[in-house]
């Protein structure tokens, strides 16, 4: 974090010039101007840091940090904004507001967080999209601003955090794929390094170790986390010699492009292949058939993470919770095809 | 806006309590806790105001209002997160930062945003889900928080603002369709009262006029604003002894339940129904026909929002503009069929 005497030294023109820049004022040279910006920009200026440190604990304002990015690979994601609702009908409750803080596609997260944090304007910070190594979790203890994680990295034993329960998704579909007679079970596996990626593979490969079926790497599909991802992830896997006979999703709306792409094919889900998506979510009511998935409570999961951040900031440990689901069966799955 | 103060004398104990009340000290008793939790979230109570006004000015954050419900409604809205990432990425190189104030399902939007402009986290406001009448508009000019409004409300002469050119849209739509040879063009609706349902109507209502074309209410179908509201309009429109041949939607995603219900009752988009949606959606390229619809450019616009809210800020007067976008004719669109 720099201050505007660091910013103006790096520029060795005067803090009057750089604060007259910055503040948009009219009697400064249009060149110095651009140079005063993309030098703050650059240095990750926060304007007058020690004061909002004062501040801090102030705002009753909570952020939550999210990558637009990817929330934008998932079509806008329809699981954020119901649990953002229901935190911050949680959050107003206890005389708090959330604020979403969104690190932009161009940006770098440590930067983004530094920066948000710099300004002073949240009292504490719920992390999303978390990474097996995640550096925002160190950023934030160094920088003590209580916070949460929605998800787990590789170093969770040391916060709060709550996050899906992603190891009982893989195992109950495999289980239940399995006791099918499914021998060959195919995963959609997210290109990003989030940490679900992880353990969803982790969990997918113990699993078939465990159950003696062997692995094949032709069978895990890295693929884009929308509709896309699901029709080059059936192109691909219907292309094989020994094609798979089940399909494991880590995104449900995933479910989109592999329901039309074996359409095309003339396959039929749950016949020729059977497909279990991730969530349950009611916007893909429109499937034929519907997509075996987790139920998972959105609402409630708010209003835990709304209770847990108000935890963290009372000082207390806060919660290490695995959010649970329910697997719903339908018509998406069925034994496997007679080969 | 209530100080804590006013908050101590509503309930008739010491500013001391009511302090650490609110900060969750542990020497408060429960019941007098939830009390002054309750008053405070009633009353609007903002921390610290006076401290904060001075402050204003200095956050070097703009923060965008939107609201949940109708982000939910509309499954998670693709529309919105582009539009923040690039706006995002413009307010940084000018040494902003944009932060989401969602306000939630149970909350009122003049309350969420006057506690939130009390608590000083941001230097300007841009509004979105803009209503024909907003209160939300006086609010911010009395308090005299710089904003812009994603959307016109019908007192936008008085302050800046961009929006969609929704009058566009429904004339080239209904200018294509006529020039085919509709007469019966039914149209969706928002149940809100979001501005932009006004305009679609009185764009609507006039083009009929001024092409001597009979007016039917039963063509005017208010709907959700997603596959739900698309499949209970279908249905309702297929159900007239007097059939429309055509059907124009106010937002692009009512397109999933238009298709599903049309292929389900063995009638064809394009052929038996002409559709055109609002929005050109790329997460939308699985439906078949591809739909009609106005290509909008979203990183384009989130930037120009950005640009607006910095004019604003430096005292200019800041835009009051229609974005422009174009209509892209597919199959989804053809001759009325023969009666």
């Amino acid at each position: 974090m720099t201050s505007i005497r660091e910013l103006a030294m790096h520029l060795q023109i005067s803090i009057g010039t750089v604060s007259r820049a910055l503040n948009g004022k009219p009697d400064v040279n249009p060149v110095t101007r651009e140079r005063v910006i993309a030098a703050a920009h650059e240095l990750g200026y926060a304007p007058n840091q020690t004061g909002r440190a004062l501040r801090r604990g102030a705002t009753q304002t909570i952020g939550i940090m999210i990558e637009t990015s990817s929330a934008v690979e998932r079509n806008g994601d329809d699981f954020f904004l119901p649990v953002v609702d229901a935190a911050q009908t949680q959050l107003a409750r206890h005389a708090y507001d959330l604020v979403i803080l969104p690190c932009s596609s161009s940006d770098d997260v440590c930067s983004f967080l530094s920066r948000v944090v710099g300004r002073g304007i949240v009292d504490a910070i719920i992390l999303a999209d978390i990474r097996r190594q995640d550096p925002r979790i160190e950023l934030l203890s160094k920088k003590g601003i209580p916070f949460l994680t929605l998800g787990r990295s590789g170093v969770s034993s040391n916060h709060a955090w709550i996050d899906l329960d992603f190891e009982g998704f893989v195992e109950h579909s495999l289980a239940e794929l399995v006791a099918l007679g499914h021998r060959r079970i195919a995963i959609t596996l997210p290109q990003s390094d989030v940490n679900l990626g992880e353990m969803l593979y982790a969990t997918y490969q113990s699993f078939l170790t465990r159950h003696q079926l062997s692995y094949d790497p032709a069978l895990v599909m890295r693929v884009e986390q929308n509709e896309n991802g699901g029709s080059q992830a059936v192109a691909a896997l219907m292309a094989l010699d020994d094609r798979p006979t089940a399909l494991l999703l880590s995104y449900e709306a995933i479910a989109m492009g592999v329901y039309s792409e074996l359409r095309e094919a003339g396959l039929v889900v749950g016949q020729d292949l059977s497909v279990i998506g991730f969530r349950h979510n009611p916007q893909l009511r429109f499937l034929s058939p519907g997509l075996t998935a987790y139920e998972i409570p959105l609402a409630a999961l708010g209003q835990a993470l709304a209770d847990g951040i108000l935890a963290v900031l009372r000082g207390e440990p806060g919660p290490t919770l695995i959010w649970p689901g329910t697997l719903h069966a339908t018509a998406s799955i069925g034994p496997p095809p007679k080969p």
